[in-house]
């Protein structure tokens, strides 16, 4: 993704200095060579200057911004080697995206890398996170997209917005840090739960003798035909939506992002496929997590890290009550259910008739 | 769709009577002969029974309730044969959707049914509507969907939806008609413009050369790789969803409905192919609208037909303002455009610079 992002700021006349974590170094190698990235397939910019871990010193140097495109899992590397490096009040954004819980309470990832940077500068540096549809080998390729920017501080978002926007990267300044990064994080874990749908459909097809002569559907006796469960997709994205925004409201966000770019359109894309649809749809088709976990050969999957994080803060508040601003899980019979099933093995077995309440749809 | 919804009450225990227009004599008699339907290719429960459209008043003679499937074209027609044989109050429900352009106003289709009804049940007899993801093949298959059912009456929307509600049928009541409707109708021009980002995306391919020396983009040159456009579609996606519930406050409705079932859900639905999908996507490869039409070989486009009547009612209120509770066309820019390119041949060039303003997306 880091990649990814330096295309339009090197299209937009930005020089880039691409910088590798230390598992990045045969990437970084084979990019040096070719000017190909192996895994997106496609050509880099001749303004993207590239380097290696232990070169992140020289890329610094005279850097304007610095954006962060680590994987959350390498937030505590990338701000051990950026604090010390911090030496003036550099804007800073990052396309990393996640939840913490620390003591009881949640917090999203501009205010975590904060609060590592050193001291002289904390004042003066708002990290601000980028959300919203954005697979990376389209966005390498040039293809059209909208994000938010979320930071804290107004003037310096609108800044950052400035600098990334471009004639195929549509950037959206917002102040609403946590509505963005609730909605990130939660994007996974959603688009995880709505491929359950894909899963299903192929139990029920495979559980079906041809011709349709049986099944555990009142209507599978009729079934002669091919069968979809978009039907059933498209609700679950409708309930994952309004699930995020009771979430970010409940946490003080007005939650209208979820409503757009860093909701729905991101959990949108997301369930188009990857990683996690397709660890979601093993689920559904009755795999145990660890045999579904078998399957995915080691990827790694964001969709489980953020259920464990939201599963903890469900009761992580004081009390005993939810982080989520007090909100119990039972407000979020999906996300509730997804918890159960990733996290304690529980069957597929969608709670439908806990869904669109009132009281979080508002209909 | 009014076999499809045959099936779940047939399902339900319910006693069915399904009665075909003119035009369906064909299909029914098909039916009739194989108790398979020929375009749905799935098996008709025994509990429904068979009426050609001269049998109306047999079929309805007893009949509790009385479900509209017919399309909004036919709206008249089904009026016009029904009124005059509803000798009582019995309930009705519709799966036929839209809205009406009537004396500057946009009424919908429950409202303007029950206009129609006879005097002396009109009080009893409140019309509900449904909305939300159901293509009409999954249901057909006792495929798993939820729905809202939306009536001016809260009490007669409850027993409707108890009547229709089972194992994978979610029915949920609301009175929210406006919001019901408003998604409903607009659903269907926005999958069209949603299309447009895979018609933009195959039009991109076919004018870059193999090896990508050449194209209109900054990074076409970049390009070795496949490429599609989902980020585009997402976004769009959510700037649907912004716009339709724009419109729904603006005339009178929560928009509530619109971050849920009967919006974003059923709008995520209808993108996932069909008529209307294919109908946009070759606006999007840069064919005019009669062009487009032609490929269709006289397919009904829905979308053409909402468009219509958007577009008049942005101009048909008091003095020319917008129907739309006054709301101008400058706020849906992506509606707006949508009737540019389908009403005046206007090339596809989505506005994006204008899209996710706070004026809509609150963010």
């Amino acid at each position: 993704m880091g990649t990814a992002l330096a295309q339009p700021l090197a299209d937009r006349g930005h020089e880039v200095r691409l910088v590798g974590t230390h598992l990045d170094r045969e990437l970084v190698g084979g990019m040096r060579a070719t000017r190909v990235h192996a895994k997106l397939q496609t050509r880099i910019s001749e303004r993207v200057q590239l380097f290696d871990d232990h070169e992140l010193p020289q890329a610094l140097t005279g850097a304007d911004v610095v954006a962060l495109g680590v994987s959350s899992a390498g937030i505590d590397w990338a701000t051990g080697v950026l604090a010390p490096l911090y030496d003036r009040p550099r804007p800073l954004f990052m396309i990393t995206k996640g939840l913490w819980l620390e003591d009881g309470a949640l917090r999203t990832l501009p205010d975590v890398v904060a609060a590592r940077l050193p001291a002289a500068v904390r004042a003066e540096v708002h990290p601000a996170a980028i959300a919203g549809p954005c697979i990376a080998g389209e966005l390498a390729r040039g293809a059209t997209t909208c994000v938010v920017l979320a930071g804290r501080d107004d003037a310096q978002n609108r800044m950052l917005a400035d600098l990334l926007r471009g004639p195929y990267y549509h950037v959206l300044p917002t102040t609403d840090v946590i509505g963005a990064e609730v909605c990130a994080a939660l994007k996974n874990a959603f688009a995880m739960g709505i491929a359950f749908a894909e899963g299903l459909h192929r139990r029920r097809q495979s559980s079906t003798p041809a011709g349709g002569e049986a099944g555990d559907s009142p209507s599978n006796n009729r079934e002669i035909g091919s069968l979809a469960m978009h039907n059933l997709e498209s609700a679950l994205l409708a309930q994952a939506t309004l699930e995020m925004r009771h979430l970010c409201r409940a946490l003080g966000s007005p939650g209208e992002l979820a409503v757009g770019l860093a909701g729905v359109g991101d959990l949108d894309v997301t369930t188009n496929g990857g990683r996690t649809g397709k660890f979601g749809r093993l689920l559904g088709e009755g795999l145990s997590v660890a045999q579904a976990k078998d399957r995915m050969a080691g990827a790694t999957l964001e969709c489980l890290e953020i259920l464990r994080v939201v599963d903890a803060a469900f009761a992580a508040g004081p009390g005993g009550a939810s982080a989520f601003g007090g909100v119990p899980r039972e407000d979020c019979p999906f996300l509730a259910h997804l918890c159960d099933v990733a996290l304690r093995d529980a069957p597929v077995a969608l709670p439908l008739d806990r869904f669109f309440d009132p009281r979080i749809s508002g209909a």
